[in-house]
């Protein structure tokens, strides 16, 4: 089986999206400012921005992600593979290009099932929003952590690392790598 | 006049202290694992640690963490120089060695202004609770951030970057470094 990886771009002080999350604003009002770094040119934030597509065989997303991205995701459908949609709302499955949404509504666990079906031996990544992420961690179904932090303070929304367990836990740095626009970090959870 | 730096150690979910702060866990009941980091012997650990006390020309710190560290700190107070603890109780001058803590009930502002009148052209640099730091970082007096980032998850306790403002800020990444004992990271504060 695939590893499994939450990744995701956080302010330093920890907000995987901002305020009022809606679909003029998918990461929340000051959100915009979480994904700047993609604009970068450096190779570094380039080599990261690549990894999360290489060796990954499907993609776990929140509802809220769904509702609030598609609109901007183009005739691909961004992803270009398998794409399980953790909801409560049940939905047929929506086709664009190489990329599938398929609404799973048993919850993370049953989506992460059948991402790791669809994924084989490559790696599911939870890409957003933060509560599935925080949800597949808590319940032990990560094994590593890819953070993007860039150098602001957004001061309100949700941050990514709450509700993850209320015991102490020892993480195993991967790589880190900086540049002005992010801080590129991974790291294995213990088992 | 010198730098104010806020410099404190992190675990990777913002906590600056555990849950349960007292004199036998001064950084809580968990605490004792964001400090291990001084424990290594890789060179960029302990470039970090130095940069501490290099340059700096005196301490802010709260009177919580005065309250719970001073039976630890031996004969030489540990600081080496004037630190000035922020507190709403009156308590005489403290003699160390060459450290002297004197008390500031007058907030934060006016701790600043006595531990840079004492600095010169050196740095102040809070070294901790974090509900001074938020203080300071909130009133706009501090001018670089420099954390440590531990590779665990502690879940609770008292994170540093809550309270320091709901507008978003954006900050300059100056070096950042990476072992397997904590990511040392240094910021601009935008003027």
């Amino acid at each position: 089986m695939g590893r499994s990886i939450v990744e995701m771009t956080v302010s330093l002080d920890g907000y995987a999206t901002g305020r009022d999350v809606d679909v003029a604003h998918p990461f929340g009002s000051s959100g915009r400012l979480l994904y700047q770094w993609h604009e970068s040119d450096d190779a570094l934030d380039a080599e990261a921005a690549k990894g999360m597509m290489d060796g990954t065989g499907a993609f776990v997303i929140g509802r809220t992600m769904y509702d609030v991205g598609i609109g901007t995701w183009g005739a691909d459908g961004a992803f270009g593979m398998e794409c399980f949609v953790v909801t409560r709302r049940p939905h047929q499955p929506v086709h664009r290009g190489p990329t599938t949404f398929t609404f799973v509504t048993e919850g993370v666990a049953a989506a992460m099932d059948a991402a790791q079906a669809a994924a084989g031996e490559r790696a599911v990544v939870i890409a957003g929003g933060p509560t599935v992420a925080q949800q597949a961690m808590a319940a032990g179904m990560v094994d590593e952590l890819r953070l993007h932090v860039r150098p602001i303070l957004l001061g309100a929304g949700t941050r990514l690392l709450d509700n993850v367990g209320e015991a102490p836990a020892g993480l195993h740095t991967k790589r880190v790598t900086s540049t002005s626009w992010a801080t590129h970090m991974s790291f294995d959870l213990a088992p």
